[in-house]
């Protein structure tokens, strides 16, 4: 190992360049002809990635733990190994997933490069079956890890082939002696691409994340009177796409109503009979309301409710608005917030405080832990292949805030 | 014959219960169980009941003439002969055509029955493969009439089993001598079931059918941007749906800033990618919109381009409107519009001024000749089997009004 001088703290960088050729020689494996990877779960190529990292970890000083369903802890030991560790742990997709990773073993191979030890052992985690493509349930290591479902649920999962879960995990030899969730964890930290225009459109390099908005999905139907649009006149319709087209609207601007961060969003629709010259006798629709508390979202569902009570009332037709689904807000420990945003400061990286839109993942691993989370922007605001889609100079300032942030919690010695 | 005693025109009445058993029996032939009619074009079951149609019109002592292209032409013998006819003609569903064929021939036999003689010739009318269920075109026997198109396109045409035109209607023996379309005609009448709800909603027992709307179709396109329904904050969306849904509003309030008779419909929509937390990247829908002359059809398509623009301009989003077809709007003849008001008041039928929204065949056929309509109301103001919708007393009230109408235009001797 390259020992360097210590710097102060405020002067610890990552190395960018090595992070970004971690990141390309992991993406190699499994890398599809568009610039994608595909490494599907307990596969081969799943082996070959978890083999890469973990060599890279050991390489880094790291111990390795692996638990009974496959899940990887990656820990740097620090002064006192009796505290729980400041953990870094990726969330989301096949890119972000190494960007997690590997941001985590590039803040612990710049922690070494400058001798630095800290009060707290710091972790890079890694989950079995995140995504979810090749068995189900999704998110399968961390929720055997979380206890919201028992590894033998998890073991018996099967793919279209009818390869289970443990035997796939047997094969690459990924099944480890810990108990999964018999771990303490002292705060997660994660980076993540925005997925979304806010920073771009602000201009800033860092989203200090301050939560994650509830979320509410809702299925709306109007019913009308299918009917002939040519012998019709106007005043004897019940056009159902009339109302639900207004109601539609007032979707927005409920999320108008309640700023900042209300969101109001119409996305799929369906009009029976759908046909050219026949006025809609029923029109069915998806309403997905999200916002930063769930006393927000109660509101924003009470004002949708009302409005479709009063729409329903003036136009004579019957609207009814059927809950899906529903996840409750997840404000990030206050802490980990301050963590973030003094890092970022320190840095000089322009930022700016943010909500995570979208992210089950981390509302989950937040109930587990103090979390916080950093976001770094998109290209043109969308993302479409993740990693692909950030600059590198964005990759490295996420991570160098996050080695501030995890160095701000572990405390350097 | 049972000859009546002669009463003055005014009394003349038609016998309902004889038209309803006629109605009746010809509905038996081809009946399905759920108490619809099937009789495919030139079938055995079409062969029954032209059959049938032309035995009876020959007891009322009508000639028949067939045309090469199988279209019948019943004739009632006037005074003077050299006159064009006054022709009823069926158009719409099975029922309708039944309605229609055999109101013409209960005019004819009541004027037998009171040994009423007219000055013109009173002719009914059966077009060949009018519903175009087995063969295309549809209209076919009136096409080749009124030379659309020609007859060896339409003796060319064959149904699934590769079955000609041509050789049905020589086995079922229904090619006749007469060249199509050479028939003069001095006018036509039509009654007609309205198929929409304005009759019963006034209360009124017949519609004098002052013309039939103008009809304009278009595809409309709303671009936005495709973007996750989470991560992106409502000042940051290109949401194609809420364009399109006030669009689509507009369309409706277009047709209200266009009365007594504008008519503005959006039946069909697509939204892409149609999914619950997916922000719609664009959407397509139709527009559907009528009115009582083409000038009026013309300030529609203005008016809906001009707030299309408008919206454009305040959103941002690119919309696109695409003409997909277009129906010149057809004032009836006066003539015959006040032949029909004045039978309706002189048999005392409460009436009203009415528009047909529908029925491009009687566009069509009014091109021919001086024409008129006569509504009878649909029960609850739509229509799915047609005659079956109707009213024994208003089949009977059309058919009165057929026949002084008829009577006012052929001239009762």
């Amino acid at each position: 190992m390259d020992m360097k001088t210590k710097p102060s703290i405020d002067d610890l960088r990552i190395d960018g360049p090595r992070l970004w050729a971690s990141l390309m020689e992991l993406a190699a494996i499994g890398a599809t002809p568009k610039g994608g990877v595909c490494r599907l779960t307990l596969t081969d190529l799943d082996k070959q990635g978890r083999d890469l990292v973990t060599r890279w970890a050991r390489e880094a000083g790291m111990t390795v733990t692996i638990d009974r369903i496959g899940n990887g802890f990656m820990r740097r030991p620090g002064r006192d190994n009796s505290l729980p560790p400041i953990m870094t742990e990726p969330t989301g997709g096949k890119f972000d997933g190494n960007y997690g990773v590997l941001a985590g073993i590039e803040v612990v191979r710049t922690l070494n490069d400058h001798g630095i030890q800290t009060e707290a052992p710091i972790e890079v985690a890694f989950w079995t079956n995140e995504e979810g493509s090749r068995f189900v349930p999704v998110m399968m290591g961390s929720g055997v890890f979380a206890k919201a479902f028992t590894l033998e649920h998890a073991y018996a999962a099967t793919d279209t082939e009818g390869k289970t879960v443990q035997g796939e995990l047997e094969r690459i030899g990924y099944i480890g002696p810990e108990e999964p969730g018999d771990h303490p964890i002292g705060c997660y930290f994660e980076t993540h691409i925005e997925q979304g225009p806010v920073l771009e459109d602000n201009d800033k390099t860092i989203g200090v994340v301050t939560g994650v908005l509830g979320i509410r999905w809702y299925d709306c139907v109007v019913t009308g009177m299918e009917a002939h649009a040519g012998p019709t006149p106007m005043a004897l319709r019940k056009d159902a796409l009339q109302v639900a087209a207004a109601l539609m609207q007032e979707v927005v601007a409920c999320a108008h109503r309640h700023p900042p961060h209300g969101r109001g969003t119409v996305g799929m629709v369906q009009v029976f009979p759908n046909s050219r010259n026949v006025i809609p006798g029923r029109v069915k629709f998806s309403i997905d309301v999200r916002n930063a508390s769930d006393a927000l979202c109660d509101a924003m569902d009470a004002d949708i409710r009302a409005v479709a009570a009063r729409l329903s009332a003036e136009s004579g037709l019957p609207i009814e608005i059927t809950p899906v689904s529903a996840y409750p807000a997840q404000p990030f420990h206050a802490e980990c917030v301050d963590a973030v945003a003094k890092a970022a400061e320190r840095l000089g990286y322009s930022n700016m405080r943010a909500v995570s839109g979208a992210g089950h993942d981390a509302v989950y691993m937040a109930r587990l832990a103090p979390a916080g989370m950093i976001f770094i922007p998109c290209k043109d605001g969308i993302s479409h292949n993740e990693i692909e889609d950030a600059k590198p100079e964005h990759i490295t300032a996420g991570c160098n805030v996050l080695l501030h942030a995890m160095l701000e919690r572990a405390g350097a010695v």
